[in-house]
């Protein structure tokens, strides 16, 4: 009997991982998603200005192909980054040794590399796993959880996300009733799948261009022009993966790849509300996830930045209280000192009248015009704040610009993590 | 027999520093240096656009008296910031109750807090000290330590700087040979002293306006008009506390304050290069002992940004670098790993080539070319970083631009001081 959790990938697409070693703990470090046919695709790439060799070779090739590809290849342990010609050579060479197995153009392989920066990527380890990769393809739920893992760094969990819709079917329907702008619900339908995966912990702050060491695949089996599945990506990204920050270092190698096989027979044209929101309900849950796994985070907080001047000035303070390390160690210890977040407001370049700033942690009032809120219980935002998730609105009154922006708390365990070196 | 530290001190200054109780640990944490007669005075003050009430009074006082200063009046333990209302009207009382026990104007005080946001500020505590310091004060080096002492936080030392230079006195000397613009330093002579001291040691990333829980009071007994003062203090600064950064969070009550006597009888004009010299080093001595005595501390970093396309892109860079957590922690570790060096220059939004970085620790090669040095000694580098004291230098090949900038590591410690939270 099948498992229900199956039909839950898009169709078109198999999946593999395998241990090529570049991990120090010997795990899978190697993974493929294979297209049955070149796919649609659209990606975005880190605004950082060093950017690692695969995803300059990346950008070559959805050039080159009119953006179709047919293999994504995932290697982490080592990012590929600052490694000169070398770096781009060994990208080419494990793109070439792919192509040659799947019959297809070197062009359609999209590499790309998570992992530590600076050490030359050793492709030959790479190019001798492929073999055994290809003949592990399979397009069953534990194939496409094996690349989940694979690609992990730091993280501890895989992340992954999941939507379905289901768009009317004008092959069997009457288009007059049933066309794409006006959808008929009960009418002849096709389903249409998306599936993501994600790696990331640290060095997270994307900002991807429309701006990772964050990878994220996203697989539909809608058919979608790549100019369209393009616009759709850049609108989701907007409010997902660029709303979040563990460390506020924007990584080297961030990727977001959107591939569309069309196996499901449903086209997707433009401003298709449904498929947008499903399209960003997976993105927004991936990005929380990234940030719940952040390395050594105890906390996750929602920040609400609301009656700021301008969206800009709201991202703007976000941004200010997510990197800001006295707020995130003040969270790391349940410490209600909102005079941080004060503070963080206030040198975060936005347009503010200081006597007017509301602060509340949930619903406890905390800052009232600037101040101490009447209402203010020590206690009382202590305990709130102790739990693993919570937030925090802050009312600006200076505008309607708001914005939403997941981030994390800097403990002593992310110290460990990034600090321990054994030479 | 005189101390000949006391020699290091400006004259017409007093000092005294008692217990008001704001300082959870007890110890002295209110201080004065009161000025015999009315003191030339320039101030700059933090960026924040949340700034502590006595910043707000303090810029009224000045502008009040054209920039005359008889009393600083410092508390510590508390930062009288985001009170509204009720933290000027305690900055004002204190002011008013030094007044009439100084026999001056309110507008003559210079109020200065430091310490946790968003409480109220006890005046009554500091008014009831008031009698009793202005019964201690003295102009003994004792004196003045005592005053470092108490306006320190989670400072574990406190920090000073001293320098002393002879202008020719005009008055003895013919003017012919011995006016200030050929000085004449083996002819009849005048000394100036200029005495410094500070606190900072978390929340430190001062950005002084033209840019802190910073506070540094300058003292020096050389006779100069407060616009010509105002003028080699924003000189000053600009190369010392405005290039140091120990966790990128930029406080709402940084101050730096100079005050001149005159009581050397020497009087200094503009573009005097030794005393711009002068007031240089002590400013820089302050900034580097600020960062060297930041929370949590174990390696100091001197950053050395060459070749960047303008000084603004060079400081950029730096900053990026000072304010990276993965950097931070790396050196923390002393792991060598330039790549979140590289990183961090890529998104600082420079103007770079990443194939023309090049790297050293001290004069060892790290990066050459964007890519690892052929020289490149990993163990080397390590025992190299792994001292309290390294520099790093960046040489971006793309202009003349550059600066030298002091930050430090981010520590286990670092978290426990600002997340230990005690409800």
């Amino acid at each position: 009997m099948p498992d229900a959790s199956q039909f839950l990938l898009p169709r078109g697409f198999r999946f593999a991982a395998a241990k090529a070693g570049l991990k120090k703990s010997g795990r899978a470090d190697f993974a493929l998603i294979v297209a049955d046919v070149p796919a649609s695709a659209a990606a975005v790439f880190t605004a950082n200005r060093v950017t690692a060799a695969p995803l300059i070779i990346d950008k070559e090739h959805l050039r080159a192909t009119g953006s179709r590809v047919r293999v994504a290849a995932i290697n982490a342990g080592n990012a590929n980054c600052a490694a000169g010609e070398a770096g781009l050579a060994a990208a080419r060479a494990t793109c070439a040794a792919a192509a040659q197995l799947f019959h297809c153009l070197p062009e359609e392989v999209f590499p790309s590399s998570t992992g530590v920066i600076g050490v030359p990527l050793p492709a030959e380890k790479l190019i001798a796993v492929l073999p055994a990769l290809a003949a592990a393809l399979g397009s069953d739920f534990d194939h496409f959880q094996q690349v989940a893992q694979a690609i992990l760094t730091t993280d501890t969990a895989e992340k992954t996300a999941f939507a379905r819709l289901k768009v009317p079917d004008p092959a069997i329907s009457d288009p007059a009733i049933a066309s794409p702008a006006i959808p008929c619900p009960s009418g002849p339908s096709k389903e249409i799948r998306i599936a993501a995966l994600a790696k990331g912990s640290g060095m997270i702050h994307p900002q991807l261009v429309p701006h990772a060491t964050m990878l994220v695949y996203i697989l539909t089996d809608a058919a979608v022009e790549p100019a369209v599945l393009d616009a759709y990506l850049r609108q989701a990204i907007e409010i997902s993966f660029n709303r979040i920050s563990v460390d506020g270092d924007t990584s080297t190698n961030d990727t977001v790849l959107l591939l569309a096989s069309g196996a499901s027979g449903a086209t997707i044209g433009p401003d298709n509300a449904e498929f947008a929101a499903a399209l960003t309900q997976v993105c927004a849950s991936l990005a929380r996830q990234i940030v719940a796994d952040g390395e050594g985070v105890t906390h996750v907080v929602e920040l609400h930045i609301e009656g700021a001047a301008t969206d800009a000035d709201a991202l703007r303070i976000a941004k200010a209280i997510a990197h800001s390390p006295l707020v995130k160690t003040a969270w790391a210890g349940a410490d209600p000192n909102w005079g941080r977040l004060i503070a963080a407001i206030g040198y975060s370049g936005a347009q503010i009248d200081p006597n007017r700033i509301d602060i509340w942690f949930g619903s406890l009032p905390i800052c009232r015009d600037g101040g101490r809120a009447p209402g203010f219980d020590e206690s009382a935002a202590h305990a709130y704040i102790a739990q693993r998730e919570f937030s925090i609105a802050i009312q600006l009154n200076q505008g309607q610009g708001s914005c939403t922006f997941w981030t994390t708390d800097l403990t002593v365990q992310y110290i460990h993590i990034n600090a321990d070196y054994s030479s």
